[in-house]
């Protein structure tokens, strides 16, 4: 599968598999067996002829009259992703947005597991979220080595979001979820994705600002979930 | 401005300037001048032909052995954000989240204000975040029209964004920033954009479980802030 995939499965399609596979697992759950890509694209907000591309990267082809099959899909999909096997997850920054995303219900449901969750302030140190107590920064390091954590999360103030990822990056964790509003230097092995507040407010204030600049507007919702 | 601009530009460059806007405040900051295409693109992490290419969309050139002009530039990219003009903005659910991204410095920074903060919580109407009052949701439509509010940002849970989003829509918010884990249904006239918390660990689990995914990574890099 690593193979056949290689170097060709374009950043927007791998993007689209989290929301394809949100929407397979709503049909799952309501016991729907097949769906078309019509009815895929149409409940994931792009055009059919993408979610046939986009499924096509990864050797998957719906039955012409009948569709896919919601079972087989979403397990691919899952595969894909990764998700067939526990990730190890640590995070620093506890503070209103750390805490929001340690208790969303899309960690543990989607397979991630919180190995840490890291502060400085010693009011926070201790407590407990999500069943993980807060440590101080300084335990980061051998988290990571001990529990072999692949995914680190920075909620951190900027200040110090560039000192928690040099931690992270040193200590073996490969990909970084950052939300501090700061760009960060990073080894060229480890993968940043980056969300951003403001950049997301001022991205919808261009389009307020220029509402004929509908292409754009178009390639938006076929990123959803991006 | 408007007019030049007209169709052509393509999303991926609009998401990138508020990340050039980023670095530029910085280095206006520092009063730095002028700024080579290359030296902006090592702090924004994309590469010099890209930096050219998107700011030619908006019809500016650097000066060859120069540079650009920071503060020109930076105005020019502001006056296309729409950010030279103040923007009222709705917030509605006022948990972890909401009270993370209300306090967050990027909100009045960049040229927003709170037009309003919602909830349903007795616990939490009343309370004043940010030097806003959190309001009963049902006062959403009046706040919206009264402030002429063009932007509403979702951070409830799933089961109540689509209920959320169609008071929003209804009272006329033409950008809607959906934090809520959902697909959510709208009018054509009305501009989504979904960041998903989940999806962005699941995107980096595939990196992970493909590290082989060069070609995509490096396109990541350069849809930075998106």
């Amino acid at each position: 599968m690593t193979e056949r995939l290689g170097r060709r499965v374009p950043e927007p399609s791998i993007v689209r598999l989290p929301v394809y596979q949100r929407v397979l697992q709503e049909l799952a759950r309501k016991s729907v067996a097949t769906v078309s890509s019509a009815e895929l694209a149409d409940a994931c907000g792009v055009n059919a002829a993408k979610v046939r591309k986009d499924l096509s990267h990864f050797g998957t082809y719906g039955t012409r009259g009948t569709g896919y099959d919601v079972d087989y899909l979403l397990c691919q999909i899952q595969r894909e992703l990764g998700l067939d096997q526990e990730r190890a997850v640590v995070m620093a920054g506890m503070g209103h947005l750390g805490h929001a995303l340690a208790r969303s219900a899309g960690f543990v449901a989607s397979g991630f597991r919180i190995a840490g969750l890291f502060d400085v302030e010693t009011s926070t140190i201790g407590e407990v979220v999500s069943g993980v107590r807060v440590s101080h920064v300084s335990e980061l390091d051998s988290v990571c080595r001990e529990q072999a954590v692949s995914i680190g999360v920075i909620t951190t103030p900027a200040v110090v979001a560039q000192d928690v990822c040099d931690r992270m990056a040193g200590a073996g964790v490969g990909a970084i979820l950052n939300f501090a509003p700061t760009v960060l230097t990073v080894p060229p092995t480890v993968h940043v994705r980056h969300v951003d507040f403001s950049a997301e407010l001022q991205v919808l204030a261009f389009y307020q600002a220029h509402p004929e600049a509908v292409v754009g507007r178009l390639e938006a919702v076929a990123r959803l979930g991006s």
